[in-house]
């Protein structure tokens, strides 16, 4: 009746990168597990934070006047309205929290647009 | 100016079990570490659900009609209401999500209910 979620198992079941899969809701919020590889697209999120935590491998979120470099074991918020790109030279796996809706190219729209509420 | 929140350099920082320690927030929610050994008290909090990732060791979260066990990398998210209690028979590192405001103990109060917004 109550199922724990491993997260290398959902890990496991996808392999695209920059497309987050929902895993589990809290409130009106979403935990997403996503793969990312390469460099995404500059955008901000108008009305959340959004925060990241980085399973495996490395990512760097960079911002118009800095960047931060996450690895294993690592968290970050990206505050509210902030720009900012995702890059990862190899493949990187995280966890995201964000509200239920958010889209992950924000502002920017684009390609790499992913769809909403794609569960595993 | 941007740096990462390193989990296990967190953890290091305090010893004490059932206290959790904010190291981040996100809008109204917030990021704790905690360290649970034994069995905690039953409570539930009716306003919110209240997410659970173990990070090292293993938990069980109990509810009158079942349980749950989670190990490092599993994630479980409590129901708004449902009343529940925590076990650990050895240590069991955490990271809680929750809004920020919520009382450890939920509705049952007592001798385990920690300290709101306690920092590290």
């Amino acid at each position: 009746m109550y199922q724990p979620i491993n997260l290398a198992e959902k890990l496991a079941r996808f392999q695209d990168h920059w497309a987050p899969r929902v895993i589990a809701e809290m409130n009106d919020y979403q935990f997403k597990l996503v793969k990312l590889e390469g460099e995404f697209v500059w955008h901000a999120h108008e009305d959340t934070d959004e925060a990241f935590l980085v399973l495996r491998g490395e990512m760097e979120i960079a911002f118009r006047d800095g960047a931060v470099t996450l690895r294993a074991g690592e968290l970050f918020v990206v505050p509210k309205g902030r720009e900012h790109i995702t890059r990862a030279t190899a493949e990187c796996q995280a966890l995201i929290l964000e509200p239920r809706g958010v889209v992950n190219t924000g502002d920017a729209g684009g390609n790499l647009t992913a769809a909403q509420d794609a569960w595993i």
